[in-house]
Parts: structure tokens; C-alpha cells; sequence
């Protein structure tokens, strides 16, 4: 039973402009699309919450709480459960950040500015410390993903504004390493 | 070879959250995700680019250029790709209009405003007929899903407008019926 997936064969289907892995025995079509990823920075009086990896990829490297988005839910749900699994945290969406592409893995990050609805936040699960930083005592070194520092600095860009224009960026960056990570 | 997708069971795998599905032979993970969809709201001199699908759900009916994302691709450039493939629409996408969420189908819409780099457009995969139309003109009880209504309507609230904060929606309807679809 190894070979399952041998019965599968790329292949364009009828009437499609793509190649898609088609079972040969019943037609089923699995289409393969990009995967959303949400997450929010988390702010309380100025400071903002950042989360040390439990797990690979980047261990013990800080990110903002982020994660797959969940069938049945919304991004801005999404973005909520993600930071309680991460953190133990409570948080309010405010409005988008920004949208980060990075099309070599078919990835789209929408990233939200969130209020923390209280400062008590705690280790969840795949992290092994959360914290809540001042601006200038982020560990920019030690951050987990080049988006993470992206959407850092937008967030800092228009502090204290209400109204904003999302920030959108395309990583086209052919591999990542460990250099262009931070 | 017709029980080859009964090797899958629907379980929580270890450090896992939620329910996959996973081949108790490999234990290969199945992961399911929700799907963006991109779009755009193309424009020229005024006029909007509608097209009539020609395939199911919601043939006969008008809607924007907007089709599932795929892998490798920018949310940008799948929405290009979507106005050549639909309408062989070249196109320069502006900025976002809006995020439309449907959590019942796990569905997530990024749509664009975007400007026509010509005015010659034509039937594309997927479309019996395109059209420039007026506002005026738009066939509001012909349009194929509520997210084309919705963003047509942010498109005309910021004309003229360069910068602007994007719209968003979570279609939380049960079901769709002929009513609410217009």
C-alpha cells in the first residue's frame, strides 16, 4: 500500500491551463493552491509581543504569533486563534498591516496590528517563551523569519495612526540564508 | 482501487491542534487549507471589465476576472493572470480593494483595483462574453456571487481616491440562495 500515490499522475485536466495530480483510477482532481498564513503584531502600552519557537523551522527564534489559517474560520479569527495557541493571548485585530508574498514556498502572510486585551500572556504551544518588548529592546538577531522584521517595522511606521494604506511586500529572495533571515 | 483514499483517517496528529487527515500506511499528513481567491476590478475611462462565466457555479452570469490563486505566483500576479485568462485583459493593478471572507466554503478574496492597459478585451477561458460597462449600465440582477456586488460598490466609494484604507467582509450566510446571491 506504499505506492497510494503512484496512482496519481500530474496532467492538465480538461478545460484547466494548469497541471494538476490527477488520481488515474478515479478522476479525482487534487488541486494544490497556496496556503494563507495570519498572524498580527500585539501591542500593549508600546510593547509588543514576541513569541521564541519551540519548533523547527527556527527554534528558539522570535516571531510574532502567526500560523497556518484553519478551514471554517476568517483570516481575522484565524490571526486571533493563532495568537492564543502561541501565547495565551487575548487580542483585538485593528486593521491590516500588510500582505507578504513569498511565492517560491506559495505563501501569502496577511498580517494584522492587534491590542493585546490584557498584558497577561503565556507560554502555548510550539513556544517556549513569550515576552513583551520595548521597541528598542527587540532582539532584531534572533528573529525567526524576514517577514517578521518586515512587518515589525511597517508596524512601527504608523504607530499612532488610525488609518493606514496595508504595506505589501513580494519576497523573491531565491533561497534564505541565515544572513538574509534577519 | 476505489478504497485507495480509504487508507486516510481523520485524526489529531502528535503536537498537532486540529484534525488531519493522515495515511495510516505512511503517515503521510494531509494538510487542508482554505484557498485565496484573486481578482480585480479592472477599469478603463470610467468603464468597468465585466465577464459572462460560461461555466458552472453561476454560468450566464456577469463577475469581475478572479480565480483561484496558484502556487509560485504573487497575489498580484494571479490576479493579472486571471484578467488575460477570463478576458485577455492586460492590466496594472493599483492597490487592494478588499478582503471578502466566505468561512463556510474556507474561501479567502484578495481583490485589486486595477487599470486597463487597453481597452481591447476579449472572451477567455471560462467567459462567453466581455464588456466595458458604465456604471449606470452594471446588471446588478445578473451578477454571479455576492462578492462581486460588494466590491463593485467599494470600487465606486473611493473613484478618484489614490490612497485608501481596504474594505472588509466576512460573508457569514448560512447558504446562498437566489436573493442573497444579488
Amino acid at each position: 500500500m506504499s505506492d497510494t500515490f503512484g496512482s496519481f499522475e500530474r496532467k492538465v485536466p480538461p478545460g484547466d491551463t494548469h497541471e494538476r495530480l490527477v488520481c488515474n483510477d478515479c478522476g479525482f482532481i487534487l488541486y494544490e493552491n497556496p496556503k494563507l498564513v495570519v498572524g498580527s503584531v500585539c501591542e500593549w502600552s508600546g510593547r509588543i509581543l514576541l513569541c521564541k519557537r519551540s519548533i523547527e523551522p527556527r527554534a528558539g527564534y522570535w516571531t510574532i504569533p502567526a500560523g497556518f489559517m484553519e478551514k471554517g474560520e476568517t483570516t481575522t479569527q484565524g490571526a486571533e486563534r493563532e495568537a492564543w495557541e502561541e501565547a495565551r493571548a487575548k487580542i483585538e485585530i485593528d486593521s491590516l498591516l500588510g500582505i507578504y508574498n513569498i511565492p517560491r514556498i506559495s505563501q501569502v502572510q496577511l498580517l494584522y496590528r492587534a491590542r493585546l486585551l490584557s498584558p497577561d500572556v503565556a507560554v502555548g504551544e510550539e513556544t517556549r517563551e513569550v515576552r513583551l518588548f520595548e521597541w528598542d529592546d527587540i532582539p532584531w538577531d534572533e528573529l525567526a523569519f524576514p517577514s517578521v522584521s518586515w512587518v515589525l517595522h511597517c508596524f512601527d511606521s504608523v504607530r499612532g495612526q488610525e488609518m493606514f494604506v496595508p504595506f505589501e511586500k513580494d519576497d523573491t529572495a531565491r533561497r534564505l540564508d541565515d544572513d538574509r533571515r534577519r
